[in-house]
């Protein structure tokens, strides 16, 4: 991975947002900037310099992994070590105060308050822009490269999917079955509690694997997904228990023409709204679009659910080498719900889907 | 569970901290004080009022579990709506400004400033004691009998792991046995990353299922848990593949005294300062003290890791039902690990150890 290319864009781009240092804690953007898989490390950037702190504990990992930055093992926590350091050799201009960038959507506001008490007077704390989320959003090619390998293995989980759900097995089953083949297949760990949604509770948008069994008529929405390498994979397929009847059959092709439709749009330059658009539109046309109550999909990464967001009015811009989930939903409360979703990569021309699995009905 | 019994005892507590309002919305406080388990919602608690808040994802399930608050399903999200509300319902007293406690420790920097550009003048935010937090520490006979189901499930997932171990086996495998053991005996989830840390790995306090294989000889640390019905279970137990030499006999046994002597000290009006001190004490016999570099356990509940700490300097004094772990470990780098870990609840007059396995030394 290309850590040292990474930091020293983010280096090049702090005078531009008027900031003097970028102090780093996120784990996954940490990660993303020097390769430390850790879970408690803070990274300062300033416009010459990369220090990574971390404690005692990851005295050995922090030298295996983090690339293109100093270690610092700190005694009283990473972020009290990061503080003493920036008062040691940040400069502070005449007249003006240091101003150091952090992560307003991740620090809390208790972090942000034993930050600024360990500072001395002139540093001034700002909420930074997110910049090393808009940065990951556009995967290069070794991440793309791991997301593949992630939404291989992933979508090969759906085979034991296929052979375990049947009347009467509960869905937890379903979902022990899978992630064994997981770990199995060398999968570091799930990257989200495994949805086996059956009957009526595949209305549930958010029905993780419960104690319920599966019912001898119905839909079974399996959401599940791996990490490999670090990299996510996210994938969604509804298959039906017993014989469906046409409305369930119409349903289900409604939810797989608008996926089709989200899928068709995705291309450099258009709005993740607009992919939104299309599978709404496309709901629309069998009156099943008040039935969709979530966003479209997700950015996927180092994180399960990462920029951009595939939803109404969100004007961010496709470009290649973004990797998003294309996953439209009907949800009918009490009754039924239908899902389907793929990993796509935007390419120079329009995408591809990662995802190698048939989107056809199957009936178990 | 006596979901609002904790809201009434909460209520009486604002004055004392010239609160008018609790914004709660870190989910496992949410959870504990009205029984929601998904992973948006904001409980507002004032004097007379108690208002829940989620998003319509989780209207049918914040209708089954919520207890003892009105619910809202919010359309701008909970945050916003529980703004909207408190700047409609919250009186606003003559010269004072309304006081809202907020969650230091879990509300973002950013959802700090959301929130506070959503309230008119006359609010004020104000970070809240840990006032949820503290009383989560002492549990209820039925969250003690929930935790005792959990550690007694993981406990048994010991058994597959000394089924697994053999040389030449990878880590992961291990885990993938012990997870897929786990779903199949009904656990939600496991409560943390489990750690299977063999040979030199078994140095790493930290030392994630990996995919490096067993080797021939040596020591295995394996630190695993489950979530049963909300609630973790956490314990360690270090074996040793072949036979073990008279020094890997000593270290083992001055953890297992180190541990034992914890567990004793382990009483009511204790400071969790001092039973830390009694394993570190225990450790100094055998030189090894040195070789001890994290604390001794934390609390475990709704959360794998919750207060109290028990680290040397903390003053927090022990409460009959409190249930908190007991893992001292010793880790020369490059060369081995041990650690043993066990779950206790103390009791009006010393502790139960809920963890049912033996620690003697087994040889693989």
């Amino acid at each position: 991975m290309d850590h040292r290319g990474r930091q020293q864009r983010l280096q090049n781009s702090l005078s531009t947002h008027r900031l003097d240092a970028l102090l780093v804690a996120h784990p996954p953007n940490v990660r993303y900037l020097c390769g430390f898989t850790g879970s408690a490390g803070v990274l300062v950037i300033t416009e010459k310099k990369r220090v990574f702190f971390t404690d005692g504990r990851y005295t050995e990992q922090a030298g295996a992994e983090v690339q293109g930055a100093r270690i610092v093992i700190a005694h009283k926590g990473p972020l009290a070590a990061a503080a003493s350091w920036l008062s040691k050799h940040q400069k502070i201009r005449s007249r003006l105060s240091s101003k150091i960038g952090i992560e307003g959507e991740h620090i809390t506001v208790a972090a942000r308050s034993r930050l600024a008490g360990a500072l001395p007077s002139g540093f001034r704390l700002r909420e930074a822009p997110a910049l090393i989320e808009q940065a990951r959003m556009v995967k290069d090619e070794e991440e793309i490269a791991r997301l593949r390998s992630a939404v291989l293995l992933g979508a090969s989980l759906f085979d034991r999917a296929l052979e375990t759900i049947r009347p009467g097995v509960r869905e937890t089953e379903v979902a022990a079955e899978m992630e064994y083949a997981a770990r199995k297949a060398g999968a570091q760990e799930m990257s989200f509690a495994t949805i086996i949604a059956s009957g009526e509770r595949s209305a549930l948008p958010h029905g993780r694997a419960s104690q319920a069994a599966i019912p001898a008529q119905g839909f079974v929405v399996c959401d599940f997904g791996v990490i490999l390498a670090g990299y996510c994979s996210d994938m969604t397929r509804t298959v039906y228990v017993g014989r469906p009847s046409a409305e369930a059959r119409e349903v289900y092709q409604a939810v797989q023409q608008a996926q089709q439709a989200a899928v068709d749009a995705v291309r450099p330059g258009i709005s993740v709204g607009e992919v939104d658009g299309a599978a709404r539109k496309s709901l629309q046309k069998s009156g099943l679009a008040k039935y969709f109550t979530h966003s479209t999909g997700h950015g996927v990464g180092l994180e399960i659910h990462e920029a951009p967001r595939l939803a109404a009015g969100q004007s961010q811009v496709l470009l290649p080498g973004m990797v998003i989930t294309i996953e439209p939903g009907v949800y009918v409360p009490g009754k039924w719900g239908v899902r389907i979703e793929d990993v796509v990569v935007v390419t120079e021309r329009g995408c591809e889907v990662l995802t190698p699995t048939s989107k056809e009905l199957v009936a178990i």
